[in-house]
């Protein structure tokens, strides 16, 4: 059950943007599907959505092809990050062409929103700022009757008091229609109470995969006086260093032997998610 | 000294944007500019920059009005949300082109950046994706000698690592030149520790300016069983509210009367400053 993407390539010209990603979404869960700029998300996305083709691989919903049956089809909707609305076309119109694309639209819902939002549905899309694109994207989003919804960076450009908005009508209609929502953002500070379970992409491959609460669990800062954070992390996985004056950190992800004797002057603590991502994805080089 | 704003308002057809904005940026201070989508943020840099004219009011850098002088000009640049590049032009050339408005430029300085930002000095402008045009305009406005550098949504599209790395080199930059920053950004979570000072500009006037530390020792979260916390608030300035189950929150600015006496109901705690900002410019309506 849910959308199961199977070994999935791209390659464009020279370039392996996708190098075999497996994946699955169940229903009704809150994924962040996280990335670098550059890392292969959006491809992706694109290819779930059946918007391109991959090299390799394959995409299903309960068990069917998605590119080539349309009832599957139907069940997903990607926010893209891109906009691919014609700049002159009224927002009121592009409602209807989505209600003529997946049968149905929430236009009770819709209008709600645009009022939360202060959005005048009047308008064409192409006299939007970057933030009110988002805004009516998401309206879209969240009013689309999909059970898999993908929201490719829907916080761009948005102000803190509509970011805070977007998280409880994300959530509110999450606990009423139990969908499975799909977040790729670069914003992972703010996302990470929202999220039920991770993917992370690095240069094409999944990287990390699990419950958000597991994969944090796993994930330490150690820090003291450089030598000792050093003896204590020797045979763990350290992903990163910091310091700051005399003292040292280790960024370790992997857990700590529960054995070893932790020394006074050496602090274990838990990262965050965005601070797990970051030492996880640096590139080389990158501190 | 520093750059004096005297009673700017801007009207747009019917439209008043900016309505009497009174404000100094001293030397050697950064500072947050902050406002909602539409709060006229960026008409008012622009102004400052002497990009537009002002329907009336001054802008005056060391006592010299500013769009009426070249070497005042000169000592102020303004890296814009909007992307006024040619999109054809390779970002080696559109270098040249800013050493040759602002006399020199710090070509070693901005080489080291792109390469730690990993961009790619050969292409061209319009090849870049939105993260990566952010990037190449903060290493320009890092590298020009002006002495105020007003940036307006340097984080649009940056990854969490790209992030990091920006506030890194900004604070070591601000460290060995003591420059005058203004950040105009909607991440003001991430940026509260590095902003000194902060405007809060609502409806195109100045709600909020002072110290972020003093600002902040004015706002508080009172929370508790509904009845105990309204009680407590009477009399305060009461800017917004919450509830959680049976908990009841008031959002409070303008410091708390000392010789009242806290219930052991009710908690009371500081803001930190994006919920403060949430707080005082939501709209009538939004909560």
């Amino acid at each position: 059950m849910g959308i199961e993407v199977k070994n999935i390539k791209k390659r464009f010209g020279k370039h392996e943007v996708l190098r075999g990603i497996n994946l699955e979404f169940v229903p009704g869960k809150i994924y962040g599907l996280l990335g670098r700029n550059g890392a292969g998300k959006s491809t992706l996305l694109n290819i779930i959505a059946a918007r391109i083709f991959p090299t390799a691989g394959t995409v299903t919903l309960d068990g069917k092809t998605v590119c080539d049956d349309d009832s599957a089809l139907e069940q997903i909707y990607l926010m893209s990050e891109r906009n691919l609305y014609p700049e002159g076309e009224r927002l009121k119109k592009l409602l209807k062409t989505t209600e003529l694309l997946y049968g149905s639209f929430d236009y009770t819902y819709a209008n709600k929103l645009a009022a939360e939002f202060s959005l005048d549905l009047n308008q064409k899309f192409g006299k939007l700022s970057t933030g009110y694109r988002s805004i009516f994207k998401l309206i879209v989003a969240l009013c689309v009757p999909a059970r898999y919804v993908f929201l490719d960076e829907p916080d761009l450009g948005l102000d803190a008091n509509h970011r805070e908005l977007f998280y409880r009508e994300l959530m509110e209609n999450y606990a009423q229609t139990h969908r499975t929502f799909i977040v790729s953002t670069h914003l992972i500070g703010e996302f990470a109470n929202l999220l039920e379970r991770v993917f992370i992409i690095k240069n094409g491959q999944i990287l990390v995969a699990g419950e958000v609460e597991d994969v944090l669990a796993k994930a330490y800062l150690i820090a003291g006086p450089k030598e000792d954070v050093c003896k204590y992390s020797a045979g763990l996985n350290v992903i990163g260093h910091e310091s700051l004056g005399n003292i040292y950190g280790n960024y370790v992800f992997g857990g700590v032997d529960d054995e070893r004797h932790l020394p006074d002057t050496v602090s274990l603590e838990h990262l965050d998610l965005q601070k797990l991502f970051i030492n996880l994805t640096n590139e080389k080089g990158e501190k």
